[in-house]
């Protein structure tokens, strides 16, 4: 059975992440000057509410771009060729910034874990403690790993890297919004997201946090680009422009979906999440599926990455999720292309969606001749949800 | 908890039904003048596809009015005052009919049957055979009666009405697309829809098909109106055109709608909507509400109507449904209201949307106290869709 074409496509994938009505009806806006006063009121919005975001007094620069553009932005803005930059990997993108890195010409010194495991502070407290001549100028980490949905301890981990002196860079496209994010109070020296994960906005745009120790080493960097140059890009933000013309519509779907966030409030939005999160990996497991990240403490809020059952085909699972229920989650990439799915439920994602992507799960491995107990998933996110409201009161981060 | 505000309200109602996004877009088009070239191709498209809806070859009226305008248009344009008309009533839709056709000036017999019931061929057959005057000049009745969700067998009825020579007028605003209607198969001689139900569009538009022994009965009639006037509706709309300004918008609207209808297939649009019946009663059934309409054969395929758990308020579950997860279904009406629930499973719904609604209807119940044994309902849901789409061969109607 094929949904009829009437049945709206919903995105249960780690971003793009389903749009909210009113992210969409901006984006059939007239045209609009990008240097008309309108526009300049539209960006005094924004730039505050950016800031709220990150949780920071410093600028958070609005690139039009995506988030690896952002990434690239950090790096050749603080860093110059030659100087050691330590990754920490634990999944594609992690890795990714690596082979970044490589390519600026930098010196890279990795970490990494296999797939469905976070970094651990110790492996990076050791060779922070190893590098007693601070030949490590800076440390790329991720939040959340979107390829395997692996978490990082992020107010950890840059407590250490503040300790050594080294900049902290967090890659937290997946994890803002879903999981607490605190710049100022962490300490954290360059963070970046993008527009089309938890930000519940189409692609395009790219967000980079930069605090007072990014911008001091800024200021000692000899080729910081022209297009993502921080002194350019600031300056021009000070004054509520832009440095180069902008995707305006999409900064008018960024107004509309940063107030939609702030009315919802940070931590709500955080204990969204996390109870969404909760629910998935209880329904998964009811199922009898293995999860990718095993410890719940090191799974993130934002994706959660499951094993078929022995024998059955992801490809076939995700294409009756998609032709039979009109549901589309993830599959896996590179090495794990094949070997799990992800389902996202990171954005304008709720309680009643994980009820409905758990129910469709199950039918789908039922249509594949899988061993089912119908109905199991559903009411194991059922309990997993009421417990997780009984005790949302709970602190979200332990520092 | 409360949803946050970006999560898009679902409305689970007889109507009006959620909007497919081809349907929506087209709605903030530019002004377009209802007597161009450009408009009158949409209405060269429009109607011979909503002959289709109604499987005839004559002319169906748009009237840009409520369905409630086009049922007075049937009545007023082939009876006149002092006529008799025989109400079959099952509920608060067929019995308003009743009361405009008493406003009009009709001499009315009413068939009527406690709510929850379809009304009976036995009663409608003796009604008719003991006229034998042949007083009775037309005959009126719901396909699927809105407030209680009673089916009424629309052929067996009508077939009986041509026996006796009166014209039978068929209500099928919440039955057409959910349920298979056949008007020049099943001999009917006037039928009414409305643009907010099956045909997933946005309310304000009505459309009545007038058959051969309709408009013969329209010539005889003194006082036919104006606005809603048959003749010069007619004339108009062969000639691809209106007789007064129409809601162009909605027309515009109702050519998508139609497009998505015709390609999912009236067959596979009338198995959809009785799939989703089977797996809302099971669902329901599962929990231990018990049904307004007890009979699955006369249970519509557009709206289950349920009542609550002893002592449980239908306003207080209504409300959870509405605040924790953004679903609206509705209240009952008239002397039903506040005694019962409706679940509407009519346009663009689809099997995902019920697992979503009774998963969270559990969890509605359980918060305010009763006890639930959490999943049943989903598990029952897709056992009953299992077994629906192993037997969609079977016909859905017997003749």
């Amino acid at each position: 059975m094929m949904m009829p074409t009437h049945t709206p496509s919903f995105l249960m994938i780690p971003g793009p992440t389903p749009l909210p009505d009113a992210v969409r009806e901006v984006m059939s806006r007239p045209a609009m000057g990008h240097r008309s006063p309108e526009f300049k009121q539209v960006l005094e919005r924004v730039f505050p509410k950016l800031q709220q975001m990150f949780q920071t007094q410093s600028p958070v620069l609005l690139y039009t771009a995506s988030a690896t553009g952002a990434i690239e932005a950090a790096l050749s803005n603080t860093l110059n060729a030659g100087d050691t930059l330590l990754v920490l990997s634990c999944g594609v993108f992690s890795a990714r910034w690596g082979d970044m890195a490589k390519a600026l010409g930098l010196n890279v010194q990795e970490i990494a874990v296999p797939a469905g495991q976070a970094n651990t502070i110790e492996s990076l407290q050791q060779a922070l403690a190893a590098d007693t001549q601070k030949q490590i100028k800076a440390v790329i980490f991720v939040h959340s790993e979107t390829s395997t949905g692996a978490l990082n301890d992020v107010p950890a981990f840059a407590k250490a890297i503040a300790e050594h002196g080294a900049l902290s860079i967090v890659d937290t496209v997946t994890g803002l919004t879903a999981d607490p994010f605190k710049m100022d109070e962490w300490g954290i020296d360059l963070a970046i997201s993008g527009s089309q994960k938890g930000f519940m906005m189409q692609p395009g745009l790219s967000f980079l946090a930069v605090g007072p120790r990014a911008l001091a080493a800024h200021q000692q960097v000899k080729n910081p680009g022209f297009y993502f140059n921080f002194t350019r890009n600031i300056k021009a933000q000070s004054q509520f422009t832009t440095a180069y013309t902008p995707a305006t519509h999409l900064i008018l779907a960024l107004d509309e979906a940063l107030n939609l966030l702030l009315e919802e409030g940070l931590e709500a939005m955080n204990h969204r999440h996390h109870q969404l999160k909760a629910m998935v990996r209880a329904g998964v497991k009811a199922i009898g599926l293995p999860l990718l990240v095993e410890a719940d403490a090191q799974a993130s809020p934002a994706v959660t990455a499951v094993y078929p059952p022995e024998g059955l085909d992801v490809g076939a699972i995700r294409k009756i999720l998609k032709n039979r229920f009109s549901i589309t989650v993830a599959d896996g990439q590179n090495a794990l292309k094949g070997k799990i799915f992800r389902i996202g439920h990171l954005g304008a994602i709720n309680e009643r969606d994980v009820y409905m992507v758990l129910a469709c799960l199950e039918q789908a491995l039922l249509e594949l001749g899988a061993s089912v107990t119908l109905g199991v998933a559903v009411a194991a996110a059922q309990q997993a949800a009421n417990t997780y409201l009984q005790q949302q009161s709970k602190a979200l981060v332990t520092v």
